[in-house]
């Protein structure tokens, strides 16, 4: 069967500014060594396995031309603009409508744009699974992270280890972010992974599932779906998606449908979820700093330092992170690093928008 | 008798990078809260005492510029202009010259360019008290800091407690920088102060210890007072300037002259010696953090932050110094404060003049 993917990129994510702004999420930038953004990286990593024309990015229309600037091998039709961003059931609900336009039935991979993975072969291998388990019925597929922590940061997934399909396990229940003492229980228990916002289902599979679950959700999307490749198109699109309700495919579809497995990834996952990030997946110098741009440090260890062309010098830091942009400089010590939104209300409340 | 000021400021000190430069030395940045600027403002304090015709700057002439638009009101034939940095003793007699020149006899005081002083009128008084010892016979006056710590980085002068001139007492001898040990001896004997570089003695006197202690020099420095007024002053100052002995006054002329008094200040005197000392010099918040221009404190606290247009967002630090500038950054721990210099050695060996 067809394997198409839809690649949501519409994500705002504030846990990288200074260099990540309304104007150039997360998924624009690139956090690696190699220069890559990390949306460029998500689609390099698929294109084994799916055409470039059948990869669909969603996005915020204000991202629009960033997509076309950083993919241009992608189809400038399968850039698909939310008018308002309503989370990820209307987002995916957007892309299974253009794909079952596109092709009558597909399988249809959903992956974030920001997050990386270190051993593509091992990743494509998990998609090819569950692809194979995807096509068979309705099974609704989802790829979950093997935890090596208790991270409290992440929702979880429980998986019933006696009923298997293929590689896959029967999903128990999606479970909320815990406190440190349930994640480390989960973690003992060998039975969560963590959720990992990818998923894997025939296009077919999904509407099915907006149908009978989000009844009013599928009937707009239906709408849509009809106007696309008339002159309405927009129009429709434009009036009727902001009306979709704003919920997660999480809580929408996969808490209440049946028939879900999941998948469990062990392939050098990673969020990239704030600077301290970038100490895993770049390269640090003996010193143990992380270092890009014009930068001296002397005496200085274990820092992450992103600056540009302008100079900073360091001198006796430990564990900070430092990053220098055109208009805004972030010192943070890396203990606080949850704290950089507190910066960003302080902007807010301030009406200071520029640096936004 | 007609008294004289002689502001030395040829000084290019580097514990104040990124904000001070070759081209912009701490003498001509602004450092307290008020704006002024260090020399602005020991011009300014003498004002009471010293006619604005009678005061004569000492810089490099790579520095005229600055003097003429810091100082608009010193006569520009005051600003004496040294072709290349020859340490004190030159640089005294240079100005020694000059006012010889302009005065047959004056009293001349000698003060550093980029020291703070906070009680004013307490200082005046030491300077008026210095003039009148200065007056009588041959005497040579400096004034010296009654210590309150144990203090590492300046030079020391013993004097003797039984021999008073005045509110003055005769020094006995000048000492080199102590280490701690002997440091604390000096401060439980109470017969040490440290040594200010603030110097009062009348014209004629200096010269005289010229002419006695360092004869070449006195030589040359006669010649070049002889051109002055005349059209070789500048080709004069220009060929037999470089050739001035590099000494400084306390080793040229105070440790070996007879008749020195020194007088003890108190009048709250800073050096402002790196940029630990704006934590003293300017107002704190709070928090204990020092800030200018346009920065966001997130949970810092005894930070000195010295910005400009450009944001800094600063969050969970405690006791770091950043500067900003239009082409540099440093972000220094205050326990590291004196490792600044290696910074500015590697950008010297990696000849980034534009940095320095």
């Amino acid at each position: 069967m067809k394997k198409t993917a839809l690649i949501m990129a519409g994500g705002r994510g504030e846990r990288f500014w200074p260099k990540s702004r309304k104007s150039l999420p997360k998924q624009f930038l690139s956090l690696t060594d190699d220069g890559r953004t990390m949306i460029q990286l998500t689609v390099e990593r698929i294109r084994p396995l799916i055409a470039m024309e059948d990869i669909f990015i969603s996005t915020n229309r204000a991202y629009r031309d960033l997509v076309l600037e950083q993919l241009p091998e992608i189809p400038p039709e399968n850039i698909l603009c939310e008018p308002v961003g309503r989370n990820t059931a209307p987002c995916i609900g957007l892309g299974a409508v253009h794909m079952a336009k596109k092709y009558e039935d597909a399988l249809m991979v959903v992956l974030p744009s920001d997050h990386l993975i270190k051993y593509h072969q091992m990743f494509l291998n998990a998609l090819k699974d569950g692809c194979s388990i995807a096509e068979k019925g309705s099974n609704l597929v989802t790829i979950g992270i093997t935890p090596d922590y208790p991270e409290t940061g992440y929702g979880y997934i429980k998986f019933r280890p006696d009923e298997a399909e293929g590689n896959a396990y029967a999903v128990d229940r999606f479970v909320e972010k815990p406190d440190i003492e349930t994640a480390k229980e989960y973690l003992e228990t060998e039975e969560y992974l963590w959720n990992s916002g990818m998923f894997i289902w025939k296009v077919s599979t999904v509407l099915d599932n907006l149908r009978q679950l989000l009844p009013d959700m599928y009937d707009n999307l239906e709408k849509i779906g009809d106007a696309i490749g008339t002159e309405k198109q927009e129009m429709i699109l434009e009036k009727t998606f902001p009306e979709l309700e704003s919920v997660s495919i999480d809580y929408g579809i996969m808490e209440k449908a049946k028939n879900i497995y999941i998948l469990p990834g062990v392939f050098g996952w990673d969020d990239v979820g704030s600077w301290l990030a970038v100490e895993r997946i770049q390269k640090s110098n003996e010193s143990g700093n992380v270092v890009t741009g014009n930068i001296i440090t002397i005496h200085c260890k274990n820092n992450v330092i992103q600056g540009g062309k302008k100079l900073i010098a360091a001198v006796g830091l430990e564990d900070l992170i430092i990053v220098d942009t055109e208009d805004a400089t972030l010192i943070c010590d890396k203990g606080s690093a949850s704290d950089i939104k507190m910066v960003l209300e302080n902007l807010k409340i301030c009406n200071r928008e520029e640096y936004l």
